[in-house]
């Protein structure tokens, strides 16, 4: 099973790494098969590459007040059992904060924590002359990515200058550009405008982020990008406004790129974030949730290829976070978690008739691995990749929910999901981490990946 | 090398099939290489699977004057020169034509003479009932896309309602529609036109065959599908016009696919078309070749995936044949021959800059395999695949022209290209067809290949 | 009130012309008034350009079995009624027909019948060598504009290269191409398809006319427009598609224009196609009534400038024709009779908020008379123009039915809308024919209007 | 002659106001002819409402080093001299300053000096609160458009959000946003680089204002005002980048509108520009001269009214002013006058065969008169309306240049520009100004224009 489409093969892991493949029946997969270990029979199952998730928020203090519930222990242990074998998170220098000194906290947290392999994406909140002077160290050092924020006035916003040079240092290194794109100017006069109404419910979350102001920014973001040459890679696309932008770029043949996440392919304003209290909270995330067509054009814009990724963008709280907003939306800690989930509700729009089998692996997989500079060690079952293999049974069908779920959070945006589709076995590096529905992972085993410069640049 | 990428492996190749990829260094590949009975060092050169050529014209009596100059042999003799292991020609139904009887023709002309090996899509020149109840049989038996003619009326021209009918059985049987897309019946009033202004030259194929009626003839096929339910490939696309229309419907989500060749990428009918006598009848083909700007859009419709196809519309004659047009360019037989040069101009193009060497493989074999229901016995190394590959040498230049050329023609469109990028060696099915730049194959050991539906439709 | 905008001013009628617009209260507006045989006050009514519909089918043998229900009498009776003071009807060339011939039926038909004022463009139904030629004499005779159709095979149908031929003309001459834009070749084989499964309902004459057919033969119409040199009209637009391929055109400047009809910005599909016998088929008229969501497009585009006229391609039947297709769709003769109810269905859409009152203006008389060489003649208030002029209440209440209309039909497509706006007065050059809501006008005095070329073309 | 077309008729005027408009030959011409003071001759000649040219910047002090070299007295004589009988010029509130003080001192420096009318626009460059809350006092006021600029920063730059809320304002009380769109943000980072790398001539001026960002930020305020449910026009468009959005937006029918100058029609970056020393200072101006393909956009989006008005942003100085960039392109004061040119210059764009006569009306007087709440008083020949009138030689051919224009400057950014059309006779409220080539107006004669609200909105 592969990004190109379905084939059968035998897969050699020795070590670390695979060592080959096999075609069924052949010689050499009979004395493979009697020299190996263990031999798994994955008959009527898919055997994929580990899912690559590029967008994670791992043990994230968003304020004082509210940290991410998902440690990176927690958080890699709930990805794997939904066969993600990669995370990239974010290392997050925020206003007034030094480069430096957040990449080594993040590498800490990190540090002997992971089950499974992760990398980080800088995510840099105060573009000044000494933060850009770090981009080519950064690089060397295997985070050769960059996220700025068109959101977040007053926290980790760039403005288009500040975005304009650090785009132009991509240029010249080839480092990707990330971008949430998203006028936080002019959504923070709206969100105050609503709260000096009276307007403090969850839904107001969604309506003071209209989706013109998503559009907007993504139009400004591939402009910018244009001037300094750069690619530029829209984080959490949501809205159909952007997905025309980035459709029109790439038509272009420009460098332009863009994920969404599953919430946007699933969830809505209408059916979710219009609930009172927790019920509503619970939703709010950045961009938020959308009316219901957005969804219909997202599902297109991933089979078009407009849509490169699928990510999580994994930002979970516990209900006591999400209630600092009760009485004021824009208390609550933005975001939810999806991380152990992903592979699972894609593969739901393969069976939904969304998307092929190939186009799941494309943008779960070997497509983020592509993008971000980690192919072909990741996204591909390939001799001398790195041996993270999936087994996913096709048929199995099971219910999303707390009950359930490995993240660490008593609340769940997927409640009551009925899914078709779920990961039996999976091995990172070679080592089984879940071993047909146990967990027998080691925390502590996930290495940090050292990325290089994206592949699919041009 | 594939088409997402580059890594390095060892493949082993075991009868027809590749048995194995192995990692290099590994002891499975040590102990293989041991065992082989022989083993090409393939350093500093590409390993990629054989190039899928999905529009070839072979042994073509396109009028009672003049045939194509390439038979069965002498077309593949110069395909696999080119590295091209798989061509996909036409069994060629014209007015009055029964559909059988232009099968077992085209079968029998075949038979016995290929190299590589061959398939065939249906050219269907006469839309009647009985002609449609034959399509679920045609797929049955390995054949399953049909070509339909918006130009040439009194030949081979479908009109609309023709079309429709035959998209409506492609939607019930999963067949794929190819069409060539020009205003046959506008062209024809404006070549009528011209002669009788004494416009004769060969410029004025060109002239009027303007890129507004492929554009046109373009939409129109598209809109066509929309109805029928069906996908659509639009063959030979040549101008920015076309090209528009089908990225728009890509952008919506629609099965709609297209191929252009390389005279739309390199050629301009300023600087070809407009020459005198031989020089420029050399390069009448349809679509004629465009003004310089095409080729640009072209190039960027490739890297964006709204061109999904590199194949050559190969159609060659001699110069006695061209000839047949010297006093009114309309009794010029229609084409140009490339089957030798389609991986090597395409390759050019990343040396250009224009593509990655993922896209080079991906276009010119991967993608066309996989649309035309081959993948993954064609267009792809794998375990179980045919073993058709290719050794290419992405550094040798060389010069194209008649002097040096493989295909049975004293022209070529081509004369005087430098190129940079050649085959070394080229496998088919396990057999030395070009052996290190030696030809080594032999006439008749290509074979049909009975293909399946298309795998990129959704 | 005009086009351009409201504004008080006294208008002096002398013999059938405008002799003077005067500023209300000036001196020369006193001595006017003094001197005028009878002062009419408009005061807190509007005054406008007598209506111009440029889309009317009187005394039309649709087929030996139905003839359109309004004679030249009857219609130019209801259309005057309803504030139109011009009517553009059709001399209707059928395959086999001569020009010359159909020219003087017409002519025949409409001598001594009018009321109002009434003008032919040529419906060429069979384009020959002969009927192109007879194109500049028409032209020298005032029939300036050229109807031609893409439905319809076998019978008015023409093929694109027919069309083509005839664009070259109107090139050459200036004159104005109108295109019936829809896929009459695709369309029948739809139909047949219908009836062979038994849907012989009214909602099939709908469901096998697809807007895309439009949406294609639109884009078809203005690419062939293009190659000619050509300007073109689309009569009756019903659908988003068709209007997307305008507006782009619009865009790059070219000279490309649409009517739509009240039918299609008021009318559905499906709260009116889909009733059962004489309900349904009450409007079956080509286009067909489309989904809801494309009469909001068309009151954009009417907004925006890329619908330039409202016509209403008037076409009424008596419920006795109508049921000719009770069994079979395909034998209900096509049309539907609005041509009373225009000036008040588009100034509803001003009351509704779609349009401004300039625009309503613009789009229904000013427009339609520059467009088709009738201004400053018709069209607009101003000295030494006809004295076509309309007081209208823009705030009485009335509603439309069988019971108060003057077409004559037993059936109307109109009944019971309720309506906010009605024509008072109406003068025809210089005389009164509706005075007060009292018809005054008399048989036979409306007069050939001979058009020149259009104002709109550069 | 109108902005709907060509028509004959005698103009009485009586005081200030026209009070008639009487049909040539009538007895009401002939009595009128008879009691009249003067009668003007205009066979052979053109009849049009005076130009209204909405965008001017007369008497502006630049910064302490520059003043705008026309003062109301001088601007308004050269634009008398060009046919403009009203002149739009802005109140200038810049950061930190008092918008009733700057409505005061602009009102004052206007006051006696004008020989024509003129208005104000408020040009708001500090968007707080208590500016906001102005905006209704200036509506009641007659200053009824509010400009913003998105260029600037740390002079009259406004960001999104106070954009956003002016737009709010704007929507509430039916005003006209006008937006500077350029993202001055991201332009002044590549000033400053530009500089540093020692590029100071003229020619940087344009490279770093970049076309992309005048589309961007096009697309950015089109997007702002969708949010607020505001109208906005685009001032002195120059891109084709910029020019795609308005059409796009229009063709959504959004009370999208936008003005282009001259200057953009005409003059390049590459023949202007370019030009070393004065001769590239004189052409200094923002948005900067564009490469010429623009200019051919601009001309299509004129004749397609996706450009609603023709402008001329006068702004001139003298070349001591434009020398204080010699050494820094940035220190050059931005600008040049065309206040003179602009009704020549776009009347030559009639003869060229860009745009009907009516539409140059339309252009010039009409819809700048109608946009701006100033319509039917201005931009039109109809009784009561303001006696403002041109006749006008379309045949004359003059010279362009410094020993010629009424500009107090000596340079000219239209130096030896040769044109056919000139002015011969202008009255501004019945009182001759240009009478056959004299200037015989007085300077204090013009009045203030109180405007209404726009005509155009819906």
């Amino acid at each position: 099973m592969s990004s190109t489409g379905v084939s059968s093969a035998d897969v050699v892991v020795e070590g670390e790494t695979i060592e080959a493949l096999l075609a069924p029946g052949s010689s050499l997969a009979a004395s493979a098969a009697e020299s190996a270990e263990r031999v798994i029979d994955a008959t009527g199952r898919y055997v994929v590459p580990g899912g690559v998730d590029v967008h994670t928020h791992l043990a994230l203090e968003m304020s004082p007040e509210a940290t991410v519930s998902d440690s990176f222990e927690t958080g890699t242990v709930a990805a794997a059992w939904g066969g993600t074998t990669t995370v990239v998170d974010f290392c997050n220098q925020t206003l007034g904060d030094d480069v430096r000194r957040s990449v080594d906290e993040q590498f800490a947290k990190a540090e002997g924590q992971c089950v499974i392999d992760y990398a980080f994406h800088m995510s840099m909140g105060d573009v000044t002359d000494s933060a850009l002077k770090e981009m080519p160290t950064l690089i060397d050092e295997g985070i050769t990515s960059f996220k700025y924020y068109m959101a977040y006035p007053g926290h980790v916003y760039s403005d288009d200058g500040q975005i304009l040079r650090a785009m132009q240092v991509a240029a010249e290194t080839g480092a990707m550009v990330m971008v949430h794109a998203e006028n936080g100017i002019a959504i923070d006069v709206l969100r105050e405008q609503a709260v000096e109404r009276g307007n403090t419910d969850p839904v107001w979350h969604g309506r003071t982020r209209p989706s013109e102001l998503e559009g907007e920014a993504t139009h400004r973001a591939i402009s910018l990008a244009a001037v300094a040459g750069a690619p530029v890679y829209i984080v959490h696309l949501s809205a159909t406004e952007a997905l025309a932008e980035v459709a029109a770029a790439r038509d272009r043949g420009r460098n332009v790129f863009a994920e969404t996440c599953p919430q946007y392919l699933y969830l809505s304003i209408e059916d979710h974030l219009t609930q009172e209290g927790i019920d509503g909270l619970t939703y709010v995330c950045s961009p938020p949730l959308r009316e219901h067509h957005h969804s219909g054009s997202l599902w297109t814009g991933l089979r078009a290829d407009d849509l490169s990724v699928v990510s999580t963008d994994h930002c979970p709280f516990c209900e006591k976070d999400k209630l600092l907003g009760i009485d004021d939306f824009r208390l609550t800690p933005n975001g939810l978690g999806s991380i152990e989930h992903r592979m699972d509700l894609i593969h739901q729009g393969v069976v939904d008739g969304h998307l092929s089998i190939a186009r799941w692996v494309e943008t779960c997989s070997t497509t983020p691995a592509r993008l971000f500079g980690m192919y072909p060690k990741k996204g591909v079952i390939a001799p001398g990749s790195d041996a993270d293999v999936v087994i996913y049974d096709p048929s199995r069908r099971h219910t999303l929910g707390v009950e359930s779920h490995h993240m660490n959070s008593d609340i769940s945006a997927w409640q009551g999901f009925d899914l078709t589709g779920a990961v039996e076995t999976v091995m990172s590096r070679g080592q089984m981490v879940i071993d047909n529905g146990k967990f027998v992972g080691r925390t502590g085993r996930g290495r940090f990946v050292k990325r290089g410069l994206s592949d699919l640049l041009i």
